[in-house]
């Protein structure tokens, strides 16, 4: 075996490591029993050391070494030794027991927020998220040293692979410049406009059946994935298999309707990622910008818009009845309807980015230490009352506590989802004048023009190219917030 | 560190994989939808092969030979040394590549054989299990030339350790020869008692209710376990959160009833395991047979008896309404039923050893190579027609394509079923002396007494005493048929 050859073959060991954290992951979320909670943290502890002993043996510098002068291999295959040599660095920079500490200490963190966030339990949840913030620290810091980045640029590439905070400061103080003023303006706006809240029961069952309808139209294939209810919707599970989950609340529809349209986008650029490539590092995604870029472009984009609300509409009316609240236009409303609140996964489209904002600029501080644990739920509301203009007070599960991410060891992944948000608009734009039947299409729960567009533009490509040079190929620029602020415009104020 | 200390560590490191395994593979009977298939034995392949290098590394076998001298282990340390040292034997007999060849192809068939059953297909069937067969076989005989035993004894012991075919063959022969006579006499006295079939539907998330509320009263912890839904009833998961499966069918309820009472018997026997010696060999099961015996016991003794039924019935009305059939006397009929038939989980007390022999004697054969895959259907009926008077012909679902064990490359586990019936009857009658009330608490659906004893004789050992030991210690017996014959006789004769 070629040194190259060898290195697929630990990758491909960790594929399958990948692939059992993934799935029993998934069922901590959404299956396990909280007694189950202690003895998983410690198998998962456990995996992730041996992943990481995987890719540290001894062998792989050298390979990596003689793989970089092979000069046999295609580009496909030199773009997989990048990512091999990235993951090599990063795992060999950190001892196997800080790893295992991380993993460790972020699962107890995570399992003790669900509950104490139903119970509002600040004080007893600031440790943990201390103790897993520290670990996180102490990781992105050994690190930042090795890669001659800022500690908090690391932890960004880790979600959002090649973005950093010089590429994100001057798009997010562009939205900081002008979202306030265009919400203020959409709220003016839509004063002119009456809108009627579907009434009744919406049985869960029903709501189930469409969210699959959904996700058939949008493309999914159940042969390889399924659909479940968790607390928070997410997609997760691997290629083969993708999870994707939702929740219910028997009251409305509408929120559960569209968190499966996000979640199928996820769903389908996992699986539609090229099969002869998903054992390895290049075969996988490795940018939750872009990961978020194909939830947001099937929500925000194709399923928000006025055209997919005529396929929804008569939709919906299939299983919950006729009723006036639910038509197009009045439908059109409720998923464009603009309005400052605490929870960031309910908010609408233009304060979304802002919620955002507010993470990135904390997480930020507790990275860099200027700002402690104990100080972060006054500094969250201070922001709160900047951005938003509303102030949770002490209601820790509508300010602080509410995300998963930290409480998950996660800092550095919020920035994806508005960088999603903007990468989402450029790509569709590009999609439309491509083909310009795509509206139409969406009118009739028809997909076809704007996957195949997707497929040969994003999800063929993996991870062969950066996030600019799949933007560039595919549009023609890299990351720019203009056909994001242009959509924003044409469905708010025009 | 003690060498028996770094032992330990490594064990522990296997009993975190184990955890893993044992979710996954609950997923994959549960959850995962068909196209995941690949993937998951792939992933499940290098799980193997990760546990069999951790239990092989090099120092393992120092460490042994120190730890053996080790004076100061007590008798847990002791009994958890031996299990050590006869998993690194059975690791080290076998390559890393053998152990994994074995898992991918029993996964593959296994996952062939859901389908293939479901279409009678033993054409493409038998070159699947030809081939786990073969890499099975392959084990078996570099492992009995290791231990000095037979290959057949060697796969019996890796289900029911220290149980071999010396131990079994009188047992089953006694078993052959008294089991037809009482199976035709019971169906001559069943003959005067009209028995009447529940009718009507019995909804699927009644029947739910049901379950859970029989599992709430055997004392199933739902903290630390869950009940879900799979093609075959079984009992899975860690012993921190161990998952129960059943099956529904909405025109009766007799059968998932039970089931959940058999389950919930497995499930009580690991979620009773000492805690403390959870992560060691020591701690776990390593007697099918044992298991078995925990599950037939709350079935077979408690949960089919006369005095159960007046707790029984009542719980079935609350969720079914009244009708005749529901009555104590009539369910009591109803499972205690005779009538040899095709399909093992669902055949009566009496005939179900008789599958049981028939698989023994097959299997046997299977692996010394005297019997081959093709000719197992011929032989699979002409065995049926002598044993029990009839034959599936070429009905493979109904015949020798009906379990998921060959398939999954469990040759050697049958036997644990018929054992764990006599040891079941063994310890219910110590049991019941030293508890006498125990069949009134029965009828009140109280378990506590039943369970006090079994934590005290059985749960609370976990494999610090050979099954021998154990039965000896509980019973004041080594394994015998004798309380299995008496109470055969009292329930279907006198």
């Amino acid at each position: 075996m070629s040194a190259y050859q060898q290195l697929e073959s630990i990758f491909k060991k960790t594929h399958h490591l990948n692939h059992l954290h993934a799935i029993v992951s998934w069922d901590e979320a959404v299956m396990m029993p909280p007694g189950g909670g202690d003895a998983r943290a410690e198998a998962l502890g456990t995996l992730s050391s041996i992943s990481h002993e995987t890719i540290t043996q001894p062998q792989t510098a050298d390979w990596l070494e003689q793989a970089n002068q092979d000069n046999s291999l295609n580009n496909w295959q030199k773009a997989n030794l990048k990512w091999m040599a990235k993951k090599y660095k990063n795992a060999t920079c950190i001892p196997a027991e800080l790893v295992r500490q991380i993993t460790q200490a972020s699962i107890t963190c995570e399992q003790a927020w669900r509950q104490m966030k139903a119970d509002n339990n600040w004080k007893d949840f600031a440790p943990l998220l201390e103790k897993t913030l520290n670990l996180v620290k102490e990781s992105a810091a050994i690190r930042a040293d090795s890669f001659k980045q800022s500690p908090y640029d690391i932890l960004i590439d880790d979600f959002s692979s090649e973005i950093n905070q010089a590429i994100i400061d001057p798009i997010f103080t562009e939205l900081k410049a002008t979202l306030p003023a265009i919400t203020q303006q959409a709220q003016e706006r839509q004063k002119q406009i009456s809108i009627i809240k579907p009434t009744g029961k919406f049985p869960i069952d029903k709501q189930r059946e469409l969210s699959k309808a959904l996700m058939q139209a949008i493309g999914f294939d159940f042969n390889r994935g399924r659909l479940d209810v968790s607390h928070h919707p997410f997609c997760g599970g691997v290629s083969e298999d993708v999870r994707i989950t939702t929740r219910y609340n028997e009251n409305e529809f509408i929120s559960s309707a569209m968190a499966i349209c996000h979640e199928t986008g996820h769903a389908r650029y996992e699986q539609d990622l090229p099969t002869e490539w998903l054992h390895q590092p290049v075969g996988q995604i490795h940018s939750m910008a872009l990961h978020e870029s194909q939830s947001l472009l099937i929500e925000m984009q194709a399923c928000r818009s006025r055209e997919f609300m005529d396929f929804l509409a008569p939709l919906a009316q299939q299983f919950f009845g006729e009723q006036e609240a639910i038509n197009p236009d009045n439908l059109y409303h409720l998923y464009t309807h603009v309005k400052p609140d605490f929870i960031r996964v309910d908010a609408d489209e233009l304060t979304y980015p802002l919620h955002v904002i507010l993470r990135y600029e904390l997480e930020k501080q507790l990275i860099e230490g200027n700002l402690l644990v104990k100080e972060l739920p006054a500094a969250w509301n201070e922001l709160m009352q900047k951005y938003l203009g509303i102030n949770p007070k002490d209601n820790y599960a509508l300010g602080v506590m509410q995300d998963v991410h930290w409480p998950s060891g996660a800092f550095g992944y919020f920035p994806a989802y508005t960088l999603g948000a903007i990468i989402a608009a450029q790509l569709f734009a590009k999609a439309k004048i491509e083909y310009p039947d795509i509206p139409q299409q969406l009118a009739q729960g028809n997909f076809s023009h704007l996957y195949e567009w997707l497929k040969n533009n994003v999800h063929s490509k993996a991870s062969s190219l950066s996030t600019q040079e799949l933007l560039t190929q595919a549009t023609g620029n890299p990351l720019s917030a203009e056909n994001y602020l242009q959509h924003i415009q044409k469905r708010y104020i025009d």
